[in-house]
């Protein structure tokens, strides 16, 4: 264990972290939540075990680092795709891709093992909610941001709306994941595009001099 | 292990199936998927374990058993308050309603505990979804007798809204039920009964020839 032990400096501790985050997630992904041990995941990375204590004090919190690195992927693919969306019907095609792309980066695998060992370890279901949270500010501006671009008043609590999303996201993530098989939820968001459509049609069409429509 | 060896009568039968199935529920809500052994489950109902391979083949089956009992009695909840439902925000009324009973209740739990278990036991995840799919059929027949009291036609096809209502539901549910306190959860139904009350006012109010005054 001299790797623990001696004072490397800070950007090797920040380069073994990262090593063990990774090997955290593959564990994750590859044998789930009940097979992420501190001797599984130093398996797969190739390091000691001990460096799982040494760098995180538990196997508890590397597993929620790993969740924290690949929310942060995520969150950081979703910010490009859903800052280039300029209207509903674009946020809604770009959420049905990185919806797909959630699926196939494994971080829906990662955060179901995650749910599912809150089973067995309580206290984890908070500290993953938590990590919700980030989510459900980033739909509260995207739908903050699109509302404007409307041509009705949405009158709806962005940060309301937004807890729907992100629950519903969830919800349709965790069973496709349980499925194995995404046609329901295809149909879905493609069903939401052609509501925004039709939506945009509508009330786009109303005889809006002014607000007179309403 | 006399019970299971002599020829009962099939009431007899039935009536230690039920027994079962209500230790298994018992235990899966006290200690999860992880704890519904065999053996705790027949501590919990004070019976013999092999009872449990007679009757079920199996935990899994049994476990499975438990919460097929737990969504019946949901689902005939659920039709109850449902099918006293005469328009959409009776219907909205009636979800939020039977949402709350659905976590004091504890199928929530033993529900995100039968997830939680597909993590260990991959082939549950689609056992789920197979008991998740009459609740798509239901919300599809409930959205198709409401969607024809609204006073404008619903653009969607009932089991698709079906399906996102659904997910929805297990999104915010097993949210609810990780944070442990249903703040948000709140104000998203009512947010729902607030919207309800709008579009049956904004599309109520639209010069629908005959429809006018909603």
């Amino acid at each position: 264990m001299p790797e623990a032990r001696i004072s490397t400096p800070k950007a090797r501790g920040e380069e073994t972290r990262a090593r063990i985050v990774e090997a955290a997630i593959e564990t994750l992904k590859r044998e789930g939540f009940g097979g992420a041990s501190a001797r599984a995941i130093a398996r797969t990375g190739g390091f000691n075990q001990a460096l799982v204590f040494y760098h995180f004090g538990s196997v508890r919190e590397l597993l929620l680092a790993a969740l924290d690195e690949t929310s942060a992927r995520r969150m950081a693919r979703y910010r490009e795709v859903v800052d280039g969306a300029g209207n509903l019907q674009e946020l809604i095609a770009a959420a049905t891709e990185v919806y797909r792309e959630d699926l196939a980066s494994g971080h829906i695998k990662v955060l179901a093992e995650m749910i599912a060992g809150a089973s067995s370890m309580p206290e984890l279901g908070p500290e993953i909610v938590r990590r919700i949270e980030p989510w459900i500010d980033f739909a509260t501006d995207a739908i903050a941001r699109v509302s404007a671009t409307l041509p009705f008043p949405v009158p709806v609590p962005p940060e309301d709306a937004a807890f729907g999303i992100v629950a519903l996201f969830l919800g349709v993530e965790l069973l496709t994941h349980l499925e194995g098989d995404g046609i329901r939820s295809d149909r879905l968001f493609e069903l939401g595009s052609q509501l925004a459509a039709m939506a945009a049609l509508l009330f786009g069409t109303l005889p809006a001099s002014g607000k007179g429509g309403e």
